[in-house]
């Protein structure tokens, strides 16, 4: 006899939770979606999913809600709306969560959860969730997979001990690879989140100052050592704050991204789009963190500063 | 009995050569032009200052050349044309130049003159002269000056020695004085060049990759910010060279900056317009010294590795 599947609902279906929803929901999944924007297209068209990686995938009936109060209660809620929309999350999370449901947020940055913590119930367990993957949204309802894929989980705080924080760890771990995504365990959430901005630090912003991918940002000879002093930066500072990194990760993630096809990261949409940009969770928390560590990242603190008058600029 | 006013050549007739032309030759100094693509413009109409400083200037009758074979040998050679041409400037400033003329180079960036220098006959004069202004040309043979309008004198390099240096500066400063112009002798060349980098090295890269003029630069937080660590940067690597700048100056170039019209400097019109920009002269010149001297400058070596990428993609 199998345990049933959990219920699973995301929140924010752009091309993470699409992606992320559609993969779960083709594993036999029962997944729901809440959609904003997309509602229409997606009731109408379903989910599709143009992947390099798994080929076309389409999602026929989608499970579509544009309220939170229509959803019926979930074990795992992913969250892939932007980081800078938290605040106004924290409702529709909890409106679609179990009593101890898993909340897995699925954001780039730092201190992503802290923000949503204060404001989601204490029995609810908050798991950061670090996707390595190119996506983007190219239509209502549509979403294009360019490369990769994984998510790695780390638990964030809740009512878990220990012990049992590494049983739901290992849990979504599974969930995830029983869907064909790549996953593991992240032991330490906090190293985690600045690996991950390694990559995030240099790729996000420069794509927006310079409008260019990473294929043309790794090609030049200026914007390349650029990236690379940026992305030592930050491991200094992760250093600093008392996450060490693996020996080696700036040229790992040189050359891996040197292999992967062109890519926009999602701060360039964001900015070509009129969206906030996700500069508290990639930039400014990340840049205090070392600050109060006597860690100075002047290269990164330069692309902030730009960055800043970028975004006052667009809303101005 | 007054001794006859020196006969001067203007090399590249920009905003700067243009803007100092009609004044020197409105003082009734014996002025020659030579132009290129703005002959015909200048033949026909003139040239014409708007200024907001002294209103507006007309030269009706101008001495205007598009061959330098053509031009009588002159006392003082300016050079306005941009540093990034130095080289083939050289034969031309030889061609006007009487046997032991004085060369004034009135560029930005450090080094200006050492590449002239290699090319130029022992037996002129090299002087350097920093401009304070704030011109632009807004059509073909019109220039739109600003604000402000020195310049300073420092001799470089040639036949004289130090007691003749000293007449010579003089006799440019007087030259400048009675043309209207604002202008004092520079003791030590290299210092003023680097107190003028102090202000070029943020504001003209930044407008470029910002796309902003002084004015929202000032305004943003942010920029303002960045601006600031720039100009310390320079200060830092001004002193590291040898050449301490003066205590304040930061304050004071931030605050006169405050009070000019926005102005989009030279550097953000050249790349509009698809021209090189001047980065070898205002950062790798610079940069490369400042290393040598064992001082780091993060955020302008960023901004100027930004600007290397942006210019490689204006050409390619």
């Amino acid at each position: 006899m199998t345990a049933p599947k959990p219920r699973i609902g995301i929140i924010g279906t752009g091309a993470i939770g699409g992606f992320y929803g559609v993969m779960l929901a083709r594993a036999g999944y029962d997944v729901h979606f809440l959609l904003r924007s997309e509602y229409d297209a997606v009731v109408q068209n379903g989910l599709q999913i143009n992947s390099a990686v798994h080929g076309s995938l389409h999602l026929d009936s989608v499970q579509a809600y544009c309220n939170v109060s229509d959803m019926p209660e979930c074990d795992w809620v992913l969250v892939g709306a932007k980081s800078t929309s938290n605040f106004e999350m924290a409702p529709l999370i909890e409106g679609v969560a179990a009593s101890n449901a898993k909340v897995v947020v699925l954001q780039n940055g730092l201190g992503v959860e802290d923000g949503l913590r204060n404001v989601l119930p204490d029995t609810l367990h908050l798991l950061g969730g670090l996707c390595f993957i190119c996506v983007h949204r190219s239509a209502l309802g549509v979403v294009e997979h360019q490369a990769l894929g994984g998510v790695n989980l780390g638990y964030h705080s809740g009512p878990a001990d220990s012990q049992e924080q590494q049983g739901l760890i290992e849990e979504g771990v599974a969930m995830f690879r029983e869907a064909g995504v790549d996953s593991n365990a992240a032991a330490n959430l906090n190293q985690a989140r600045w690996q991950k901005l390694v990559w995030n630090m240099p790729y996000n912003g420069l794509s927006v100052l310079l409008r260019a991918g990473t294929a043309p940002l790794m090609a030049n000879p200026d914007s390349r050592a650029l990236v690379r002093s940026i992305m030592l930066e930050a491991c200094g500072a992760a250093a600093a704050c008392g996450h060490a990194l693996p020996e080696g990760l700036v040229d790992r993630m040189m050359s891996s991204t040197d292999h992967m096809p062109d890519y926009l990261p999602s701060m360039y949409h964001d900015q070509a789009q009129g969206r906030p940009m996700e500069l508290e969770a990639i930039y400014a928390a990340p840049l205090t963190a070392a600050a109060a560590a006597g860690f100075a990242m002047p290269k990164t603190e330069a692309l902030y500063q730009a960055l800043r008058f970028i975004s006052a600029r667009s809303v101005g």
